[in-house]
């Protein structure tokens, strides 16, 4: 059987299925952003890991390798601040072919140091060895949370309100532009792409952030979110995935999705239906949760939180409501790297718990 | 400048050099087997990782999927040992081209499974996704030990005893077999590979396993080590790594380092120096390790370990002490997979603490 033919997230169903545990220390594993281990009473440790492989899920034709550096520990770090964690340290692996350069390790693991001295983790380990095709860079992090105060996919129950941090699509029209340019870049010499009036979109793509001051935001406004995910394959994915963790459904408005000018100057421009963009793009890195509805005043008073939508009952689905008030079943296409081809409709009259692609 | 002008520790060494630290939980970072990080007051968590790449670290011809899985897990699992602790969890992440079914990619997580389950720990995450050439798979893993109470490879003392586990070589020997049968069976239907009487060799190259038992029995008997590694680079390279850690010499006598009967037949056929191959063959994933001169006769007298030499002051260098009573400069060959073609004497008249491969 050819892994497209059920993708990524089938394939994990598959191999993860009936895994025993052992250890009593293991409170969470695979299923969710992180796995959540206990070693004390008071902290929980959260660990997720990554990996990024050239001509996958990056191109070194128009990103820089700081960039991709940067870039390789955030995408990680977000993935435990959609625990409602703190990351702590990270692990880099990384496999070379020859064609890299001590140099271009270089700038690499300064783009490394950057995001580290950002977020204020350590690097704490790792292992560097040759590939015979590209680069590909794992990164391991470690995080934690107070004791039983992971917030996983799972949480989220009838009645509460779906949030979003940021705006939605950018990082995936960056990617658009980005490869616009690299096709009209080809065979000139002294090309200079065109970014002006885009530059949000570029910097969305080549350097996304984790948002641990949303993480730390909440914290302060002592609110606890019910369920929580990073958008890292698109709205859509993402919701499907906190639909099917919480066995509930949902309903998000299409005029509430948050969305910068830019994103929709560029769907515009590129001919692309802008709540496609929105729903599917992938590589945000915002946070997506559900906090209970008596927490709606106090939800929507916070600065770069938009409350999108609400948590329904299992039966009534996952759909989207678009502004003529229509309903359209929401099915994850998503940023999924091994995802049938045939999986690329934006919303279909699909089973709302696609067995291919959610889980 | 070319990595393979510096190799894997020189890499390493750049691009880890002056990186601060800011977590108060990180204890120790790059540099050892495992990184230490303290989260509670009794036990200390360890986390390593390691990348293994089609084409570098295995070849899919003689190597079964299953037993690939095995190792895969098995050698980051000995990560854990040689810092003294007991391994709990390990995430996967795999990077697969599309000549890979699911069936193949089951395979490989039967013996991943088969691993976790003889050595007890949980596979609680990874991540799976496309690569456009081969296959790659990177494991972390996570352990404990009492606080405090890791060993290192910087703790090693004048006059401390060297020993080792197991026996050495048989791996590497493995590895030459199998590359024999493959040059052999080229081109050939139906060819069936001479394997008989060298049964132990295969297995110590296909199927290693972690010495979990070994850190168990010195628990038992109530011994601390000084330092402690794993021999996965070759003796010479661990013993290298750990007298500069350690700031100290050592002496080795060839007489008493443990070679299996099989490995000493595969060498005379092959024509290649039996001590070479015990000092320079890697993946034996024994534990070496030194301990107090006083305990002499309580480690003597523990099955499978051997005392092989003694640490000396620093200024005596690194030698191997031969039949004949010479002294032969240690120089870390190794199983480097990035190190210099030049680098591949097995003992010269160098620079013990040589800059170029030994961390």
């Amino acid at each position: 059987m050819e892994i497209s033919e059920i993708g990524e997230f089938g394939l994990i169903d598959r191999i993860t299925r009936d895994m025993p545990l052992r250890q009593p220390s293991t409170r969470k594993a695979v299923g969710d952003d992180a796995a959540i281990i206990n070693y004390g009473p008071d902290r929980d440790t959260l660990v997720s890991t990554d990996l990024l492989v050239e001509g996958i899920h990056f191109d070194l034709t128009y990103v820089p390798l700081k960039h991709l550096g940067y870039k390789s520990i955030v995408v990680n770090l977000s993935d435990i601040c959609a625990m409602n964690g703190t990351p702590r340290q990270v692990t880099v692996g990384l496999a070379v072919s020859s064609r890299f350069t001590v140099e271009h390790i270089e700038q690499l693991y300064a783009g490394m140091r950057l995001a580290c001295e950002v977020y204020g983790v350590d690097l704490v380990g790792g292992d560097t060895t040759s590939s015979r095709s590209g680069l590909v860079i794992a990164v391991t992090v470690i995080g934690d949370c107070p004791a039983d105060k992971a917030v996983r996919r799972s949480g989220a129950h009838d009645t509460d309100l779906i949030c979003v941090s940021g705006d939605l699509g950018a990082a995936y029209m960056g990617l658009q532009l980005l490869e616009r340019e690299k096709v009209a870049s080809a065979g000139q010499k002294d090309f200079v792409p065109r970014f002006e009036g885009k530059e949000y979109l570029v910097e969305r793509q080549l350097k996304p952030e984790a948002r641990a001051d949303i993480v730390a935001l909440l914290a302060r406004e002592g609110i606890e979110p019910t369920s929580m995910i990073d958008v890292s394959d698109g709205l859509s994915s993402e919701l499907l995935h906190i639909c099917k963790a919480s066995d509930c459904g949902c309903r998000v408005y299409e005029e509430r999705i948050p969305i910068d000018y830019q994103t929709a100057v560029m769907a515009e421009e590129i001919g692309m239906n802008l709540v496609t963009a929105a729903l599917n793009g992938g590589e945000d890195y915002e946070l997506l949760f559900t906090v209970p509805l008596h927490m709606h005043d106090k939800v929507s008073s916070l600065d770069g939180v938009h409350v999108i939508g609400h948590i329904t009952k299992p039966e009534l689905g996952c759909a989207l409501v678009t502004r003529d008030g229509n309903e359209m079943q929401l099915r994850a296409q998503g940023f999924n790297h091994m995802a049938p081809a045939e999986n690329s409709a934006t919303a279909a009259p699909a089973d709302p718990h696609n067995e291919e692609t959610a889980k």
